[in-house]
């Protein structure tokens, strides 16, 4: 067996969900994630730290693919901007040829405690981010998570809808439940003049 | 001795506070809670699953000061004017004597992280009963998750100022935050109306 595998970490990553989904993720093992990837144990670890982290591969990226788009902005955009171009840069990622992978990998981590709480701590760890990435320039602290956290739900919502079978784009979807969330908040208008 | 006994798992509350602030979580074990409230370790795991629960007593009081303001509401209520109210509602239960508690409970949390993944869960729980209640009220579902994050969003903003400091009562903030997020999320308007 080759010493450096090409696309290792991407192979475990597609037999864990296999095995999750066959298995269960109790059932599983970090042995078996790699015997099913045609890999030793040890190449296992030398990736990942545990079995909860596999479905986590590639979370770089992921921030990247919205942090990127918000250094591309002129200083004076403003906060909600900033995050719109971040969420939909994001949402941008997730082609169609995503979806079925993305599909599955939803079911077994909504399904799975441990995987479901780490989750939540990527959407939590991309929030805080996107917040600092405001407050850097020079957005106040509080806006600047009312704003990123905002971002954040768009994305989670859109993207369990894309995973539900909505036909639209994730992108598509960011930018229509973006013009919901404008429309809902304004709702709280009325509340606001009267202050 | 006071003539007033807090009952055994408000007194368990308070040790585990104490001790995790003390010793740290991974050293605290249920039976050094147990001996810190004067009672056994049977009783503490007839009140807690694990010492992670101690911190998360009292979630169906917590719960219901978001919930009980819905079923007050006309059933016409605009959905953030449900929110609002759920917010307000819960935010309520925070009164200035709890105040030190709240802050030294936060400083844990945010600390630890499987206390911080917990109170994830119980925010994002949180959010997921707002929205049903909204559903129930004839909101679609979209609208619900959108407008039932954005309020979990609010009080957890609303929540950390309040621990840090913030002399206005976490009502107050509130209040205060949801014109925040009107005045950001108005920034997407001339987005929306060339749609």
């Amino acid at each position: 067996m080759a010493r450096w595998q090409p696309g290792a970490a991407e192979r475990m990553r597609g037999a864990a969900l296999d095995l999750f989904v066959e298995r269960g993720y109790d059932a599983t093992t970090a042995a078996d994630i790699a015997a099913a990837a045609g890999l030793t144990e040890r190449t296992f670890y030398r990736h990942f730290t545990d079995k909860r982290e596999v479905l986590f591969w590639g979370s770089d990226e992921f921030e990247a693919s919205f942090l990127d788009p918000i250094d591309a902005l002129p200083p004076d955009a403003p906060a909600m901007t900033v995050v719109v171009a971040a969420v939909v840069g994001g949402a941008g990622r997730f082609t169609p040829e995503r979806r079925d992978f993305a599909t599955l990998r939803a079911g077994i981590v909504d399904a799975t405690p441990p995987l479901r709480e780490r989750e939540r701590d990527k959407m939590a760890r991309l929030a805080s981010l996107v917040a600092q990435r405001l407050i850097g320039r020079g957005v106040p602290a509080t806006d600047a998570q009312l704003a990123a956290h905002s971002g954040v739900t768009v994305f989670t919502t859109a993207f369990a809808r894309w995973v539900a079978g909505d036909a639209r784009s994730p992108e598509a979807l960011c930018a229509d439940l973006f013009d919901d969330l404008a429309r809902l908040t304004g709702q709280l208008n009325s509340r606001t003049e009267t202050v």
